[in-house]
């Protein structure tokens, strides 16, 4: 699919360097378009990473930065993106803060996309300070992830950050949980609030579109509901999609295929836990070793790419809804 | 205004410790609804506070806690609360974060209420860890801010913190920016989203209502919106108001009034900027004296109490929209 497709990517400007050509270069090069989730909760990292070798016990964060490290050597050479959820990190407080920054540039030094799903929204003023901090400063990651409640304003320094800075967003659109029509599917003017939000998403990332013909202004679609994914893939054709809840929130490869264009280009999909806790599904406890770990976590990614290629290439043969 | 009607607080129940019954209690003690934001922007921080009595230079995270503690202690006996924007903490790293929660102890140990305006939304799993960082853990405060479009069960673990651990929540209804409108005022079943987030708030709040009447679940309602706001005071009779957008974002104490009911209670309004930047009102430079920028801080903070109270007080006797 993806590999086979890059001389989509033969297209790529050259002239201005934006997130979204990077992007889709980057999973062009992998093959795969999907993504490490780093989410650590405490009590699902192994035994073996509460301990370095010297027998001291590691404080949670020092466990939680080794978790993150040895799941990155595991699979950095089949992923193109990585995405932390930086509230596992504020759990944990300062010492959580700064294993986030060490997993970012951990990950940014083995070449990998980051992206930090932060969900910020406040006013314009505020947002800056938010720019600051999450694109340009201590926590900067490659891309993050915006609420859209605000409005434009809101939303407009990370706007200019992705044409001025080279950097992402990914807007929420329509989220995976359980509870995401309480408001998203609210109808207005005859179309729901989500696709309100897409429409506007769409319209704010007109200028910043690059040479792989996605702009650097992106979209939070859940894999969970794959109609709408279906849906909203055609309201924002040059929108690039974050895929979250494959694996543990139940999205199999065929429903995120819905996520991809007829290239098979265009989004990435989330995996955290199913990764993760490979070892767990493999059978194995929290006191599994950091070789068994990492085999297991490597071989999930891997049946993860093939499970989302064969839904794409399903949907590519059908041609349905396209 | 709420001084005189501190008799209203008499019927607070002893039997559990609800946030809003303890703030509705700080409000009448101190006759003041009205909270001191804590933005700190390091161009506004003035140059006295950026040397320690050695001389040496702070860093700019030292600087803030100096600040922050200098506006603390000028209107500490003034306010019930204080409002800490978390995205100019964020933008200073782990310093800043350290500074965010040693304000926090700071104001708390002062007696003051402390809301951390973190503006979090996201899918249940990771809103634990978001509670586990901001009500619970390292950087606690005793209320937070929310944001609502992932739904309910984006907020059920607040609202569980809110009913077992005294803790109380603001979730955005209409936030005071200018394109707040944007997703906000689209109309569903001929309402304002906001009016359907309005009811589910005033929902969500009902099995947590304290002795005074209103519930720890509350609601953030700009006062750059008034016509808005009395519609929302309205709709949501127990659910307590942080109002937004007071001083620098141009509303006024009339139009603060309108978030208060009948008896003047119900709401606090937030001011950051108007304290903050008091003494470059006043007609001085970033060289003020740490003296003078006490006393010009008080006097705003004085000032804006009038200011409200005025505004309520003329809403009182015109009784005009209750």
């Amino acid at each position: 699919m993806i590999k086979d497709r890059g001389h989509n990517m033969d297209v790529i400007s050259k002239g201005r360097d934006l997130f979204a050509d990077r992007l889709m270069e980057k999973i062009a090069n992998k093959g795969n378009p999907s993504v490490l989730g780093l989410d650590p909760r405490i009590e699902l990292i192994p035994e073996c990473f509460k301990e370095d070798a010297d027998g001291r016990t590691r404080t949670a964060a020092e466990a939680v930065l080794e978790f993150n490290k040895a799941l990155i050597d595991a699979v950095w050479d089949l992923v193109p993106a990585v995405k932390l959820q930086i509230a596992f990190y504020e759990a944990l407080g300062l010492d959580g803060m700064l294993a986030y920054r060490q997993t970012v540039q951990y990950a940014a030094g083995k070449g990998l996309i980051t992206i930090g799903d932060v969900k910020r929204g406040d006013i314009s003023s505020t947002a800056d300070a938010y720019k600051a901090a999450h694109l340009d400063g201590y926590f900067a990651c490659d891309a993050i992830t915006l609420n859209p409640y605000l409005g434009f304003d809101s939303v407009e320094p990370f706007i200019a950050a992705c044409k001025d800075n080279g950097k992402g967003i990914f807007i929420l659109v329509k989220t995976s949980n359980r509870s995401s029509g309480d408001f998203q599917n609210l109808m207005a003017d005859g179309e729901y609030l989500y696709v309100h939000v897409a429409r506007k998403v769409s319209e704010w990332g007109l200028g910043i579109k690059g040479g792989c013909g996605y702009s650097s202004v992106g979209a939070v679609v859940g894999a969970t509901y794959p109609e709408e994914l279906r849906l909203l893939r055609s309201i924002m054709p040059n929108v690039p999609f974050l895929v979250p809840g494959y694996g543990a929130q139940g999205a199999s490869g065929d429903d995120v295929a819905n996520a991809f264009d007829k290239n098979g280009l265009g989004a990435i999909v989330n995996s955290s836990r199913k990764v993760m806790t490979s070892y767990l599904s493999a059978g194995k406890g929290t006191d599994v070793t950091r070789q068994e770990f990492v085999r297991y976590a490597r071989q999930e990614a891997i049946n993860m790419k093939e499970d989302i290629k064969k839904g794409i290439e399903k949907r590519l043969v059908s041609k349905e809804g396209w």
